[in-house]
């Protein structure tokens, strides 16, 4: 079994992923707070606090960092920044495979705000590439697409395998039919876009686990950008790439 | 007479605009050391300290930072990242119209890696683009790339105008036959494609001072990325939206 290590395993992604691919993997985890689980209780700023818990790891999945579109500079800059940072330098001190890193589509949410609310429509035609310029909406999405291109630098110059992936929106109930994403966007959407973004960008737990596991049992990607939504109508990310390269095929769809 | 704003303006460009611009615009400066022209003494990673420089100027030139392809991550991470949030900060604060940030050829010089040293050659038909991939060659490069990304949220959330220049090789003495630029790619390049590469990128002081110029003058751009290099016989990087979006038209060379 290769052995896995979870940054933010504590987190709602980082528990679902323990849920769902514990009996596949060797799963450990760094979290700030004491678990229930195998974890390094440390903060990924702390650079010498994490680096044991990375020996003898294969892959990395990185949840840990501040998860919050409307984050301020100073908790990006330390967290996501030099955490993410942290977590890339530990990985390759430790001879580690590969990195899943958990970015956003609020690298790119600007794009989306200069097309309108439009977009969100079923039977609209526009897509977002994950190769379109950043165009972060927040200090948020500009520390995740920093953090993709550090990891970028990563793969390129000590050949750490990186996997990024813009993760849509995974609830804490999975239920797609009672999402409330009031202020997910920055600036705010209409309130009559609110319910539409929300089920073009869903992303079940069924559906997010698997894409990690794409991830973790490929052994051809050097370095890759991947959206990650289940098959929902509303949807505006093209994730063909994610379906090529890493053989993900969603299962879940949320309601139009 | 605009008012210009010059960050790291004791540095080789901060000093090479102030002479050949000097006239044009009223030019003050940041710098961290007693200097014999208008001037905060300051170091950018401190906001408090930097800000009051900042009221009354029409457009900020911000060259200040680590400058080194070889800097280590605690360098880049407090005087590129966070200097230039900063910065970039300080002038949205003031209600600044625009600024310049003094970019790099390393944020993509991964490519010229890949491609191998026949790009350097004269003939060679090949060319990087400023929107291709982010490829950096070093924490510097990534440094840089993110700052790029923050300009461009600075831009799209503040409508504070944010021109990027991929500054090519630009030297004290401004003798592009006399050059030696070993160690300037990280990796290092094989020995005799050190001078090709020279050469490729080689910008002049008058040609740098009139590339900046053009921004400065400049009232249509609300976000853009350029490289910044002389018409030289061997230049690989693709600077026609410099001339379209701008109007910059180089009047120097290094020779074949």
């Amino acid at each position: 079994m290769k052995r896995v290590l979870i940054t933010g395993s504590n987190g709602t992604i980082g528990s679902l992923l323990r849920a769902l691919l514990g009996d596949r993997y060797e799963i450990t985890g760094i979290t700030r707070r004491p678990a229930d689980h195998p974890a390094t209780i440390g903060d990924i700023a702390d650079l010498d606090t994490i680096l044991p818990a990375f020996e003898g790891i294969d892959a990395v999945v990185h949840m840990a960092g501040d998860p919050s579109p409307s984050a301020s500079w100073e908790s990006v800059y330390r967290n996501n920044i030099l955490g993410t940072y942290n977590v890339l330098e530990a990985a390759r001190r430790a001879g580690v495979d590969s990195v899943i890193h958990a970015s956003t589509n609020h690298t790119q949410a600007m794009w989306e705000v200069e097309q309108g609310a439009d977009v969100y429509a079923p039977d609209d035609g526009r897509l977002l590439r994950p190769d379109d310029p950043f165009r972060p909406d927040s200090f948020y999405g500009w520390s995740k697409a920093s953090g993709e291109t550090l990891g970028r630098y990563y793969s390129d110059a000590f050949g750490l395998r990186v996997f990024c992936l813009r993760i849509g929106w995974v609830m804490g109930g999975d239920d797609p039919v009672a999402m409330d994403i009031t202020g997910e966007l920055v600036p705010p959407l209409p309130a009559e876009a609110v319910m539409a973004r929300g089920r073009a960008i869903y992303l079940s737990h069924r559906d997010c686990a698997e894409l990690i596991r794409c991830c973790l049992d490929n052994d051809t990607v050097r370095y890759g950008v991947y959206y990650g939504i289940s098959d929902n109508p509303r949807q505006f990310y093209d994730i063909s790439n994610a379906r090529e390269e890493l053989g993900f095929e969603p299962q879940d769809s949320a309601p139009v």
